[in-house]
């Protein structure tokens, strides 16, 4: 392993330390604004993190790496830890006084997009630190559209599939240059969030929350203001901006570049956006009939409900709009392998994702057949598309790793004291970054405070696993890396 | 699909049958040795499963099956399911007088070896009807073996591994005849039997209760003469008899076979025995050592409860000497990831088994170092023995169909309104073949009694996906399987 490697992956992400201390002025502006006093908390902490980052990068400036996927697999580990242990910075110092652990699991929770919370009394918080929140998220799904349209394909994680498969060959390069490519991403995104406030906002939210939870909300994050989420919130047309505009952050991002830059809306015809569609709609559909039947929720409620909150887990957002715990053990088990399915690839959405499902089905049929017909030859198809026996095997050992190191992680927090629901719904929900898990304890109107702290600190690990694809994390663990 | 086939496995099992209705001759004459009326029922059983079975096969004998894998497919489902149906007769005649489906999910989960049951005041039953739940197990066991060396390997389920790999070729056919290989087998399996019986007598069972618990433990089982199962026995030796032929009833039959009429010990250095042995005591340390910690238990009882109750669940026998999900949460994770691990190939264990976790690990391993080298070339070995490619996309495929049926067996389970927590640990101690699940219903102290009906079905359903190791079962449901 080049050490000149190391430091060039330190370079990047000290640069972009500076650019998040830059995005804590907001906060600071917010708090002077409102007359709070932890605006000095962020301006110090801006100065410290900006101080810190020109030193580091200035220190590293003479490393150029050598471009290869080891050089990919460092910067992107570093880059996200150094997003968490800056972001949690406000967090420690701030009026809230929290303990490093919890610190660090907000930070994380934030920046993976995940949306479990250590902190209660949201309603009562000085807003510096709530918009701190929701930047944090808004920031961490930017940063994973990049991840999962730039750098996973080039690490062939998830097979070389997550770009090619999120967009045909018609529209894998809509753009001459990468710089209007990258100007017109963070263009959408900011549009998307723009327009999803508007909507929030004209449904009776108030500005500030509007704003948060539009950051939320497109980064498919799931942070709220309110403790209760979006309980807080009595009118559905509120809930279904949200529904809208949590599929929308469950979708390919190139799709939305396509339509909004071109008008063309042939790029929602992806296999992958009907599949996510369909097990969404079928479930949501599913916990509707079965609230229905068992006569806890009029029809109406009933299929705002469980729309809002399938749709919520499924994009791996993690709001709740009621305690879909107390649906009945159907509903637990439909939430509970919600909180895997997850959304499209190249989306700010965690979970195995709907390709790997397409695949994951396909291989599994052709298996069969198999057993048959041993010498059938025949191909895995996503739609129209062929699936390559590469992304095949990618797509199965990705499967297997997500399962077996769910279970580790299970057993890990075993070991902490929490309760066997709360440690195995608490390693699923970390790891396919949603939110909120089962049970009492951090189930969707719990939270994870009461914790021990080592178990934050493994939760806090399975976040980043999960938002990385698990082997970008997993390939540090291996002696070869460091292997010159 | 050939009709001729499926009347050829019809009359291949309806011979098979007449073999079960003899078999319920030992029981008949236990209770009219013991005086209790009961002897009627399995005469009656007998003579009506001995009567259509001779009917049957006389109006099929004249279909001659095309040797194929639709044969071996058909002729293992339906030789199941009969044995199922058959041996259930008796638990419907018997002054039992259960329902139909307490009766299947009872016989099923004898012949399955799972070992769930919904008979309570074990310890008050007529004797005929113990035995008869002990015999269904013994011969479930043998079926498994037979299935395990013969006719899975053909199939190619879990790869040809399955025979290839629980013997190196140094012993893949140390007889000459098939003759001389079924008449060992037999032999050895009885034997095995035997020495058991008369090690649980000397350590003082009951002769009874020695014979029962030898034909449940070779077979890995699990049923019990008492509802209390081995927290009856007080004798910590009566546990270590136990530990020592679970472990026996866990390896491959084969290695048996060449230490009985060899005398040679090398087959037992086969990687999959080591791996089994190697995760039962680790686990079955790791729950003593927390034991000792929390001041559970003293060290002594808690090495010997911990090891009995680990190498029951690591064997899928499913016995209980405590109620282990008293110990906390770490030891209720470990129990439920215990579960899944099962036994060696070619055994009477189910579960995913050793084998197939050495391929996922071997495999997981070389997908990370190919994310660093992507054009290494590496196989993946057991031990001295190359896993070949077609193996590690077959065990790869069995561990996805493994956990998605897990997923949909939960949720069909939900929806007949038991607890989440009993569906999830149902559906996998079902698939696994173990016996017990989490949760107070059916925990190791508890009982399937109280589930609704269709609970049982689907569970029955699930001992039988698991048992013929899921694609079995799964490519009757596949179209291509029936097109001609």
């Amino acid at each position: 392993m080049k050490g000149r490697n190391l430091h060039a992956a330190i370079h990047v992400s000290a640069v972009f330390a500076i650019w998040l201390a830059a995005l804590m002025l907001i906060p600071a502006l917010t708090d002077l604004y409102y007359g709070n006093p932890d605006w000095l908390v962020f301006a110090i902490s801006a100065l410290l993190v900006a101080v810190l980052g020109i030193l580091t990068a200035v220190a590293t400036r003479d490393f150029r790496p050598t471009y290869s996927v080891r050089f990919a697999f460092l910067l992107v580990n570093i880059l996200w830890l150094t997003f968490a242990v800056a972001g949690a910075l406000p967090f420690i110092e701030s009026s809230q006084k929290m303990t490093v652990a919890d610190a660090f699991f907000e930070s994380m929770s934030g920046i993976t997009t995940t949306g479990s919370t250590v902190m209660t009394g949201l309603d009562g918080l000085p807003p510096g630190l709530l918009l701190w929140r929701s930047i944090l998220q808004w920031v961490g799904g930017l940063g994973v559209i990049v991840l999962g349209l730039f750098i996973l394909p080039y690490l062939k994680i998830g097979g070389s599939s997550v770009f090619k498969l999120e967009s045909s060959d018609r529209y894998t390069r809509p753009f001459s240059r990468l710089s209007t490519f990258a100007t017109s991403l963070l263009g959408i995104y900011v549009a998307s969030t723009l327009v999803c406030a508007v909507l929030y906002a004209m449904t009776g939210m108030s500005i500030f929350d509007s704003i948060n939870h539009a950051m939320t909300t497109v980064s498919t994050g799931g942070f709220s203001t309110h403790d209760t989420s979006f309980e807080y919130f009595t009118n559905p047309l509120t809930h279904w901006v949200a529904i809208v505009f949590m599929l929308i952050g469950g979708i390919p991002f190139t799709a939305l570049i396509v339509l909004m830059l071109r008008g063309r809306f042939d790029t929602f015809r992806d296999n992958q956006v009907l599949v996510m569609l369909a097990y969404a709609g079928a479930l949501s559909l599913a916990v509707a009939v079965y609230l229905e039947l068992s006569k806890t929720e009029d029809i109406v409620p009933a299929i705002t409900h469980s729309t809002f909150n399938i749709v919520s887990l499924v994009t791996t957002t993690g709001y709740a709009s009621a305690n879909y715990l107390q649906w009945g053990s159907f509903a637990i088990a439909i939430a509970f392998m919600a909180t895997f399915l997850g959304g499209c690839s190249g989306s700010t959405a965690g979970g195995i994702k709907a390709y790997r499902w397409i695949a994951l089905y396909g291989v599994l049929r052709r298996a069969i057949d198999r057993f048959i017909y041993p010498h059938a030859v025949a191909s895995v198809h996503s739609g129209k598309d062929k699936v390559s026996e590469e992304t095949l095997d990618t797509v199965l050992l990705f499967f297997a790793a997500y399962m077996l190191l769910w279970a580790l992680l299970t057993v890990a927090l075993t070991l902490t004291g929490i309760d066997f629901l709360t440690a195995i719904s608490g390693a699923l929900t970390a790891l396919s970054n949603v939110g909120p898990g089962l049970g009492d304890v951090i189930g969707p109107t719990g939270n994870f405070d009461s914790l021990p702290d080592s178990a934050k600190w493994i939760l806090s690990f399975a976040m980043l696993v999960g938002r990385l694809e698990i082997f970008t994390v997993l390939v540090l663990l291996s002696p070869t890396f460091w292997q010159e």
